[in-house]
């Protein structure tokens, strides 16, 4: 298996990402900006399959719109490199300092709608398929400057407004929500996947909206990102995904993909690569870098960096195969009965009736000597440590 | 405003509150077993509205079922303590150790509804209207052992065979989830107020099932309290609440409420108290405290632990009372247009295409005005510290 | 008590917490710089103390430095206020990318250490008494890019040059050291008050160095602040002290005092004011205030931020000396023995030997008896609660 | 290089680790209990050098004393198992309720104090050279109940008097204090490595007094474990050491060692193994397992699980040698100038004044320049990433 990046591995970057400038809370830019033309080809020439930006991040402030997508489209067709995503930037300028759709001023609310639809346009004429919202200004910092009930009102007036002018405009864009619990807001709303998930349900356009959650996001939260990621494909939700590293709860790290939770990225490897059936993959939209290089580096670093996330990512994939067909694992997970847990626990046709009459289940069920039984989770976890090692 | 408690303030307590012996994982019991007759008497006494319990809080290995419930019902109708809600123990046998409703061995799943159903009886004989399904084995330590997606199966299955079983009965229970991001598990399933939101969406009888979030359990994945509950109401599904205090990000403490973060604690009592409209409670169910008393007391000490909780939330509820008619307050929040945002972005009948008409949206708004002005955030959060500090 | 703040209340501010321009890692300033001599006029009118800064908070890049200072120095004249503390900034510029003190690069540390001394200057020119070192970059991102046993030799080597400095010059200045766990860098060095202690004792003129805690460092690693506090007063170590507010483990939130764990904010009140010998101040520095008024606030909400600050310190203030004067906290005291642990454990002149001969100590002592015992642990936590929500 | 434990490797086992019956805060126990004479002939079998238990691990309540150390004694001399360490229960009975040494009650005081010189005396019988002290009650849930610095004062009394009792015996022991955030307590004093050291610093024997540090206590307050563990070695004070996994801030998991942070694990054995002067180990000690097995094991994962804890410790000192035997990781650490920060800052004989003589150390510095080169850091991250997957 080669460790050498092509396009049909799928792997996308943001512009935003090896274009990030290293200003930080307590430090000033380290690195000159890029041009986007130069990203494209660079991020080609290592195997990427795509790009994504921020409205913002494609045109600068007072620049030339038209020759600047133009410029890009060119560097788009020299290169064959994709758009398959697209997203606005809601929170950059102090106009957004209270949020975009859920800022108590309306006319921000406004002014935000508007940016967004101007920016769908450009992400449908690049044949852009997803087109991601992240909220990260919609909160608050203290309870008492925001109607949690009323904001929630807003950002689905706002979703459900912009899906009808992209359904009317016939864009096939669909919406993929990026939860993130704090930061830079105090606490932001929709704080991880499930409240992503939980709110999408209540969308006119439910069908047509999903998540894209990011590794660090939920590990700010100390959830169990592997499980976030399993019930948004389970809901049949995961539209797009945010690959990064983060050291747990602390601020947004963005890490290299694999710098951080090592062992979390292999599970989340396998699980994207072979939890389909059969071991096919479960997910097949693009594998997205979101993560920022290290501030310490110069443009060497960075465009390494960039190389570092798609051969990490690799690696694990190579890692996980393995695992998955070596025979020790298979017997394992047989011991672990992980595969009966897909057998329904009533028998085909049979009611909470025919289960309240079988004394087997209860009257008659040893608790104690099932209780005392083995379950195996420490051989697999072991498995899975060693596999990830390379040790198998 | 009285600060002592009566049934009309809903006031309820779980028997396994006052009546913890203390054990913890590195220390033995330092107080005796509570006879739930007495834990009944003394609740009553206090100004408590109910009681609830899981199965076997009430009903101990190998006791007389009918004896034990004969006793309790007794001091029920002595007392006129309801029993608004019941819960099932699926945590503490052995034989629960990889879960009740999502343990791979499926005779275990079969076990564990028989024996929800057969404390719905129970639950529906006592009155009960509320029925709590906290899964805290339904998880895993190691991502290799559970297939997540079955067992998301398999959970909607377990609850989707009781509702029809309570459908069936006619026992006129609603369920209520309680999620919890880890302990005992190192991660369990349905983690946050958000991802059980987003489980019950998909379940068959979803509008007979809702949440029952809990204080402490929020913030140990570091995430707003208010801000779950808030949108828990938002979506029609705030069935139950647990009230307790936690110091943030680490294990389950359990505190009495508002022992911990005192002024999320303000902000829950006004939102659940004045958050309805006209300033209405926005929530009418118990006001249920799920709590442990520290274990350095006796049970002088456990019996005051208990009136503290109830006289803390009174106490918040006078602050959050004031906070309300304050005239400087009411003027900060039209300061900070917090009512604002009940007005919807779009005017009356207005549709994104007269939006993208109107160029005072966009092409004539201007960002940096508006961005400059001051949002006066600062003041309100001022202001609630101050009336919680009782200062005004 | 008076609640409007006066010097004798030792009120102080860093320039740059007023100053601050809003600007955040996800957005641009929302506020104008501001002139240290507007601050020092508006925080003198606002009853402050004294003033603080960072080398370049005062003298801006390419600035006039002399004129500068003249400027700064009229405005102390003119307005009485005073220059308890100084600190340099050895992180915004790129150059400190990887550290001050301990960059791997030796002439950054070199240049660091200049940079440092050219300010100490400044310091006892100002009359300043404590030197603040606040080693934001001093850390890594990867274990494998830093020998941290190598960097604590050049932080001490650092510390004690610079101390030197200081003791030949005759300036009278003491180090005060500010820890941090993490932002900017993944991991700082000397991540908590403890480490910084620990530090501490190895250096050559230990005595003229202790510690600056802020509120919001300790609470983003979990700690309890009050706790960390106390050690630092046991060990003599508390040179000043960041007060702000902060929400657990996350980004560094710098809100106003208060506006965070507010029943934290009460117990370092009361212990900063009540803690030393007969109830008497348990310090007597400086009171800083090192906060960043919201993002969402102009220039009025920044002023009203200052105020704020000082008002919740003075009302948590009144709060803890009625706490303090309470009957039946002085007996809940006594009950829960809280005094009886300054008794010490052997009896005056008492051995080992002693103790080993004592048989009410071991053969006799009945643990089970005292086991039972209730401490009253509890009452005291809610007589707390209640004192801080001025309910007593 | 063998996977093969041997005693040469130095790993040791508590009894308490293989023997936890798996009672958690939520569940009853899920195995029997372990005779530790079974323990002592199954970790030999599995290569262990030695075993370490608290008194009451060995001496059940009401047990024959001398019986079962005669057992015990028999059982490590069949197998020449070292006990290199031993430690005292000062937590579970509920006399500890509130702390052992810390404890507002004197006589609990006095009891904790005898409790340990009596195992001192089976510690040095045993030829222990290190004697633990976890101080898991020694703490509180609210700030009211407890005067920290009283608290301090009677730890270090506590200390003094046994570390001049073993001086007196001439027992040889060296005394280690194992740092825990929380857990059982609300807050724990000497809540990590710093504040341990710090305390160490004002005992009157700290010469024989260093730490114990836990690989998942640090990580509970999300703070480096290989940082605080070169602090540690750095201050001559890594005495003792406790290896397992844990997944951030959460409640004590005591997983097996590398299922958890894996790649802090490998940075840790990279430490530990490599980081002495020449690429020797940095420490010399017992490599100890404080890990719980998974609750949902019976024995045979008990016993697999110990194992698993050795074999993940050898793969990762395979993969730390390589790592560093790696030309291409030498040069990287070459170019991240890694190696000249041992080079001290200041030439050799040069003062202060020197530097300040010095214009280009400053008034020639270029610190544009310097800023804008590139550390090469994240390469060296991803050089450790591949060597930990074995994929170099």
């Amino acid at each position: 298996m080669s460790l050498q990046p092509s396009p049909e591995d799928r792997f996308t970057f943001g512009l935003w990402t090896v274009g990030w400038q290293a200003r930080d809370p307590f430090g000033d830019a380290t690195r000159p900006p890029v041009d986007p033309v130069e990203t494209v080809h660079r991020l080609a020439e290592l195997g990427a399959y795509g790009v994504t930006f921020h409205d913002d991040d494609l045109l600068a402030v007072g620049s030339d719109r038209d020759e600047q997508v133009r410029r890009f489209r060119t560097a788009l067709d020299e290169t064959g490199l994709a758009v398959p995503m697209v997203t606005t930037n809601l929170f950059t300028h102090p106009v957004f300092k209270d949020g975009g759709f859920t800022s108590n001023d309306r006319s921000v609310r406004r002014y935000a709608l508007r940016k967004v639809m101007r920016n769908l346009d450009l992400a449908a004429e690049l044949g852009a398929s997803t087109y991601v919202f992240w909220g990260g200004r919609e909160g608050s910092e203290t309870d008492a400057a925001k109607d949690v009930r009323s904001a929630l009102d807003r950002y689905r007036e706002g979703l459900d407004t912009l899906a009808e002018y992209v359904l009317d405009r016939g864009y096939g864009l669909r919406f993929a929500l990026e939860p993130k619990p704090n930061e830079p807001r105090g606490d932001i709303l929709l704080p991880t996947i499930g409240h992503a998930l939980a709110f999408i349900s209540t969308l006119e356009h439910a069908d047509m909206v999903g998540v894209n959650p990011e590794v660090g996001h939920e590990q700010m939260a100390g959830l169990n990102f592997v499980h976030g990621i399993s019930q948004a494909l389970w809901q049949g939700k995961l539209f797009h995904i945010d690959l990064n590293g983060q050291h747990g709860p602390k601020y947004d790290q963005d890490l290299v993909f694999g710098h951080g939770d090592l062992l979390s990225a292999f599970f989340l490897v396998d699980l994207l690569e072979n939890g389909g059936p059969g071991g096919s993959p479960a997910y097949d939209g693009p594998r997205h870098f979101d993560y920022k290089p290290l501030r310490t580096e110069d443009m060497t670093g960075v465009w390494s960096s960039a190389a570092d996330n798609m051969r990490t990512y690799l690696l694990l994939k190579e890692r996980a195969r393995a695992f998955r067909a070596d025979p020790e694992v298979q017997q394992a997970l047989v011991d672990s009965r992980v595969g009966e847990l897909a057998t329904p626990t009533l028998g085909d046709g049979e009611t909470f009736a025919d289960l309240l009459a079988d004394p087997s289940a209860f009257e008659d069920f040893d608790a104690d000597a099932v209780g005392a039984r083995g379950l195996g989770f420490g051989r697999l976890d072991q498995l899975a440590v060693e596999h990830a090692l390379g040790a198998r």
